[in-house]
């Protein structure tokens, strides 16, 4: 009697925790150019791993970091499967905080502790074992492609132009974006939406140079009492962004939805101590995970006047700036809100008052359909792994390659990870539980054989 | 017949223009502790001139930089007149903006190029020179107290503690504070008001670190929406400050005093100019000489929270604060007006949310009696002098010394000062006109002639 998959992943798992740590080792640190060496040391060893478990596997060149790439052909009759995970990880910054050195991997109550672990090494670890299971075991049924990126944290450079120049080379029919976490512990969760994001630069001036406060303050106009005034025009005094025409393009969701998310168990209170503790606030009507999932937002995210530094400085400023964003979410179009918040500033700004409005990112919300067959197929592969079915959520963040992935390849795509809440990611002492390596990988073989059905 | 005092100033201006070059070479910069020694250079410098001028003079001892004192004794029966200005300058940066060495005096077009030109080193010449002029010629009718300040760029943190320390020594019937500037070219001016100080802090934290806009936006609170709210309350839309009983104890000025103000020739466009060109804005039903010198005025110096640099990230700040000064006037009190500042702040801050409000300084207002003797001697001296009598005026600024030289020494103060408007006394290219050495004197030795009428 031949093996499964899953009795092959149980008895595999020592090796794979070994390469798990092998990988966390690598400081592959893609925002810090003194460690180019190890974020390519980094896709080597992935190369190399890819070809052990069996797929073809290279190196790929970009102007950046490299990605790697590993493929199996099952046939043009089997469905095509494209996974996207990322194998660059945040700098470690502050040392001192961590109660392990980062990039030694240590083990604590069944949990990895190391920078990567969960921020997303532990998906290329899974992705690959996953795979190799499979083909050791009788096949894969899907046309596989891991496309692991070296680039995530700063931003994803490389990603889009390589995804467009081999458009062809990487059309798939389902994409599973390996990036993110379960819901709770022993509850995963398949992410079908994200918001879209409209960053912008507000700067006001109403000079050359600051002036002395004694000798004009009263008499002249001062660009942070203006700009102060604009940012709290953004807002009404219940929450709700105040921006003419901000919501008309905000599709409602099926209640169903609103119904099913209402049983989850957001909590409110673990959320709101995530968040530093004080009392929640946001549009009213909504509750908290309806405002981050299917709700846009307007959030300024940073102001400077005059003098910041310590003690006091008797100037009047001659200019103010803030950065501002948009978190969007279908229908909303980023350029069509540029045009909506440009005309509410300049609108309150005094004439002879020189104002500037700069867009630097304008990316649109994306969101799937958690009914497609994808969806389905990665429900009842999760079930099968972890017990319970996955929760279908949406997410506050942005994630610009998802809606990438759908245009670019005609792909269904799916957001799913198997980090807990409270992983660290960007922060000290990040970690993963190891159980989840076999979790991962028992949903990932059982995921291509729903596919393939 | 013996020699007048103008006739002594005309005949010695040459040396009185070689001494005000040489201590111009003195680079008596006081914020830098670098130059400390070049600040007692100066201060040795001006003991030996005030010596060879006749006076009983000290360099005498603080506990950061040295104050300068010249003494004359005419008698018990003589009025005593007691002139403060200061020797120390500001540092010269930005040194490429500057068209000649800021420490080479540089004379074009009848105009001393060189950083304490105008602030405040003529001064110092002036008043020695003045001095040296009565004594050569029949003697100085007023007992005289010369006060030279090293510290004023540095906030005069010696001062006061030494003039209540030596109150007995210093007192006097009447105070000239030798730090300011004309009206306009050919009129000279008296200053009877300067306005007082509040200088506040306000922080607002919502959490002990910054968030992700993406998990968080929407549906939390954001400290720079909170600050921006409570800055935009500050002001009504037509100018007025909008804390509640900000203006209760603000006195009205007599009517002539606005009567004589109206045939000035404020020029509000040239002031627009120096402002950096933005239309005039303020307190409606007050023209902008009467903003700066009757009327209070609230104003942010500055503001932080988030990220302010260049580029964009998505951040939810934790943080954001402001520095807010008032600018008051007779009678409001410092610290009425810090209570009613920091209860308008905490009113419009959400319950849960952190707020702190910090006091940095709270100066009282000064205004002296624009009829009192003191002016009607000085106005006889400087028309003498000038050709033209002073504008009796108020000014925007603050000079905690003027209500202390009033207060601990029971004297009558008034500012008087000989630079010109724009002398860019803090900037490059600081200038002072040359022929003003000479009026100065001439004023001086009228006044000490008026004040012992």
């Amino acid at each position: 009697m031949t093996t499964q998959p899953r009795e092959y992943i149980a008895d595999h798992q020592s090796r794979f925790q070994a390469d798990f740590f092998e990988l966390l080792r690598i400081p592959s640190i893609s925002t810090d150019p003194e460690h180019a060496g190890s974020v390519r040391a980094a896709a080597e060893w992935l190369r190399g791993r890819m070809a052990a478990a069996g797929l073809r596997a290279s190196v790929e060149e970009t102007e950046g970091h490299p990605l790697v790439l590993g493929r199996y052909d099952a046939g043009p009759e089997a469905p095509t499967l494209l996974v996207y995970a990322h194998y660059d990880v945040q700098p470690p910054d502050p040392l001192d905080a961590w109660s392990s050195p980062p990039f030694e991997p240590t083990v604590r109550d069944g949990m990895v502790v190391a920078r990567g672990a969960a921020d997303d090494k532990a998906q290329a670890i899974i992705q690959m074992g996953a795979a190799e299971a499979a083909l050791a075991t009788g096949g894969l049924p899907v046309n596989l492609i891991l496309l692991f990126e070296g680039e995530e944290e700063v931003g994803s450079p490389s990603l889009v132009p390589y995804l467009r120049e081999h458009a062809d080379h990487l059309r798939a029919d389902h994409v599973i974006i390996g990036d993110s976490m379960m819901f709770a512990p022993g509850r995963p969760s398949l992410i079908f939406g994200m918001r879209g994001l409209a960053y912008f630069e507000v700067e006001i001036r109403t000079g050359g140079w600051d002036l002395h406060s004694g000798q004009y303050g009263g008499a002249v106009p001062n660009p942070a009492h203006v700009l102060a005034e604009v940012i709290a025009s953004f807002h009404d005094r219940e929450g709700r962004v105040a921006v003419a025409g901000f919501y008309d393009a905000v599709a409602e969701v099926p209640d169903a939805w609103r119904e099913g998310w209402r049983h989850l168990g957001f909590d409110d209170e673990a959320y709101r101590r995530t968040a530093g503790g004080a009392p929640l606030f946001g549009e009213p009507g909504y509750a908290t995970h309806e405002r981050l999932w299917i709700r846009p937002a307007l959030t300024v995210n940073g102001m400077i006047s005059g003098y910041t530094g310590p003690g006091k400085k008797t100037v009047l400023p001659c200019r103010a700036a803030a950065k501002v964003s948009c978190r969007l979410v279908p229908d909303q179009d980023p350029e069509e809100i540029a045009a909506l918040f440009e005309r509410h500033v300049r609108e309150r700004v005094p004439s002879g008052i020189d104002v500037a409005v700069t867009t630097y990112q304008a990316n649109p919300p994306w969101r799937a359909d958690p009914d497609a067959p994808l969806f389905a197929a990665a429900g009842r592969a999760l079930e099968e792994a972890f017990g319970t079915p996955p929760v279908k959520v949406a997410h506050g963040g942005t994630l610009p390659i998802a809606r990438e992935f759908a245009e670019t390849l005609g792909a269904q795509v799916a957001v799913m990870g198997f980090a807990l809440p409270g992983a660290n990611m960007h922060g000290p002492d990040e970690w993963f539980p190891l159980a989840h390596l076999r979790g991962g990988m028992e949903a990932m073989v059982a995921l291509y054989r729903e596919l393939a059905r």
